[in-house]
């Protein structure tokens, strides 16, 4: 009676999976924040390698792994896939429950697998140093590590008020060799601006992601990098859900839906793209992407053309957004908290293609208590996303006396997010409605673009 | 170019191996500390499960591991073990550095290896509630999480001043479900008395034993669990040494030396132990211990009899010590804080059949950074001695120009460790000397005890 499948390091996918062929329909075009015209790759290229603009707008549909990234991946991947036997003892439900397992990083989380690869190209671009941005400092620490692994420098612009509250994922940082700078700065253009007028300001992810590309777009030596959002960063992380196939194939089963918390995208992205390949081959495969009830990009936001970031640098593209200038409560599962969705999620949503659901805080803790009463790992915040909602789906099997597969992502480990659940154990975890009014105000400041 | 070796779920060990019938020479008996006569089996009851104290005491080679308790290691075992590519190449060796990597395991080290067999016979035996000690926490955290995955009510009696510096290891018990006591505390008469004298005493493990010990003795229903010294506990960590040696066969390889971190001497025992038997077989590894400077038990202390801790509760064994009131530095490798010494290691060192060293605690985050930049894996301040001690045999093999294999135990990873490597980083750390009067004081203070 196995519980756990795993694959020899041979088995790490040689190719990652791209959607972009699979999609319904024409992707929308990528528009110039500056110009209203749509992006081309020379825009792009003072701030990503060629390489990864290339994957950006691919239509391969198998793109392969370099040698060197693969013996990178070698390091946790491939990552093992659990039967939860425990939990469902635990739910007397009738339902299989299944989840990958990416916690088993050096970083704690699936955000290695692009880091890795993006380090790498820049690596091979000739570029010195990579500027990046973090929040709770799981991209953050993930991109330093990878820094470290190709000899690159690594500067990364943290929300000042992350550096106090997660002290320890800055010094993950340093002690794989970063300069971590707290943000808004006085060493960008868009820092100081912000510092001028409000010299106590707190930072936002917003402020820091200008920081940071502002930082690569005036270095020839330096360049950009972003943990999610981006086609490439979907791409990256599909080695989950192509191992996953293939560790549910050894189980001798397959998901009736697979189930990932959504944020920016790239984690849902990679465990439920390859599964929704499996369509065109008859499979009926529901994917569930699960949000935050605080930050309901998908479930309460509307699918229109937005700036990424709330400084307008960053592209416009069309998805599903809370508004670019739109601040979500804050909560503690911090990758979560981004106004925007993924382009290629979004309108996979839009044509109806994946279900989306939204849980407050308090509901995720409760279902990650339970199950690390019984599988013994402890989830990330955002993780607790995924396990909340495929305990309801196994309790819903058990109700309507089904069998169920359920898959879903453990996308990292809640080690370093002890004072969450300290707030969730005593009871002081406020539970924050979608401030509907507040999205309302940041819809009504959308670009105007039309194609 | 193989750098990870993985075993399958079915290749978990089936048995322990027990060193006992190996030992050069009869084990010294172990004393109780009230009437200086041999221990009694039925002295041993009142806190420990008769199948417990049979495998303290049994000459049986193979022990074997119930299924029950197989089942739960697949949570994380057979744990991976790395050739450690990158690191050979920074240090420009021409050894070979292998290490086994324990920090998998849901409380990110080695002790759930022992902690679910102790929960799992205690279940057996009827006992409803465990109590127990910790000071850093890795050993009460790992005990919680063993008695939740056996429905097993868990107590834990934490120095004092590790739940103010430890809060999230704190924390990580309380979310598996266990009742975490500062001590000393007003719960048993050990923890009374020194409050009654000292109401703002900090604590110490030497205390925290002695009111879970009592805890455990005036309590039916409940029983005392430890985490290292033990013959049982270095028995049930050998499941490291044979799925490692099962490992380093598909490496194709074999070690020269194994090297591990030496508390207690479970995590040490439990690596190498498997691979010391194998000298009945004509190889010829070396097997080093490595311990702190500030708590040079082996390097330093005597091979005396001498009582388990402070409060003279626990029993007298003949081991080496740097007597049971000897108070180490305040050093960040809490797991290495120990006066004594597993009385097995202790009669291997006395033989000459193992070897010991010590280090200081910045040489030890020096190595410890210098392989979290090149592996990715951030290594517990404990574990950093062993990762430095292997560091030095490199270096040697490199200045001798000798082909070596070594193969190290990296313990846990030390993710909840930063405060440690912030202060290394910021030049902050303390290198403590070995108090040579302290230990020398100490030593005056041994039990007379003579066979």
């Amino acid at each position: 009676m196995n519980t756990k499948f795993m694959l020899d390091e041979s088995r790490i996918p040689k190719q990652w999976y791209n959607i972009i062929p699979d999609m319904p329909g024409p992707l929308h075009p990528v528009v110039n924040p500056q110009t209203l015209k749509p992006v081309t790759p020379e825009d792009m290229s003072a701030i990503f390698p060629m390489s990864l603009i290339e994957q950006e707008m691919s239509t391969e549909r198998w793109i392969d792994i370099p040698e060197d990234v693969r013996e990178k991946y070698r390091l946790w991947r491939p990552a093992p896939l659990f039967r939860a036997r425990r939990l469902e003892q635990a739910l007397q439900t009738p339902a299989k429950i299944y989840y990958k397992y990416e916690g088993v990083s050096p970083a704690g989380s699936h955000k290695p697998n692009s880091a890795i690869p993006q380090a790498y190209y820049n690596k091979q671009a000739g570029i010195r140093r990579l500027a990046t941005e973090t929040g709770a400092g799981q991209w953050g620490s993930s991109l330093s590590l990878a820094c470290s692994m190709f000899g690159l420098e690594c500067t990364i612009y943290m929300v000042k008020v992350s550096c106090t509250q997660k002290p320890y994922r800055k010094s993950m940082m340093q002690l794989w060799g970063a300069t971590v700078i707290p943000s808004p700065s006085e060493f960008t253009n868009a820092g100081r601006s912000i510092l001028a007028h409000d010299p106590n300001n707190l930072g936002s992810l917003g402020i820091a992601i200008s920081e940071a590309v502002e930082d690569a777009a005036t270095h020839d030596d330096t360049n950009y990098a972003l943990g999610s959002v981006l086609n490439h960063v979907c791409l990256h992380q599909t080695v989950i859900g192509l191992e996953a196939k293939e560790q549910m194939e050894l189980a001798g089963d397959y998901p009736d839906v697979v189930i990932a918390c959504c944020g920016g995208g790239s984690n849902f992205a990679g465990l439920a793209f390859p599964f929704l390949s499996d369509r065109a081959n008859g499979k009926k495969v529901r994917c569930l992407a699960v949000e935050p009830a605080s930050c309901p990009t998908l479930t309460k936001g509307v699918y229109a053309f937005d700036y990424g970031d709330t400084a307008k640098l960053a592209p416009i593209t069309m998805m599903y957004t809370l508004g670019h200038d739109f601040m979500p409560p804050g909560i503690h599962a911090g990758g979560l908290r981004y106004h925007g969705e993924s382009a290629l999620i979004s309108q996979l949503y839009h044509a109806g293609e994946i279900e989306a659901k939204s849980y407050k805080q308090n509901a995720c803790f409760e279902g990650a208590l339970l199950f690390a009463r019984s599988e013994g790992i402890v989830p990330a915040p955002e993780s607790s996303h995924a396990v909340r909602a495929a305990i309801d789906e196994a309790v819903l099997a058990k109700e309507e006396g089904k069998e169920k597969t359920i898959l879903f992502g453990l996308s990292g480990h809640g080690q370093l997010d002890m004072m969450a659940y300290d707030a969730y154990l005593s009871g002081a975890l406020e539970d924050f409605e979608y401030p509907e009014e507040m999205i309302r105000q940041s819809l009504e400041r959308l670009p105007k673009v039309s194609f």
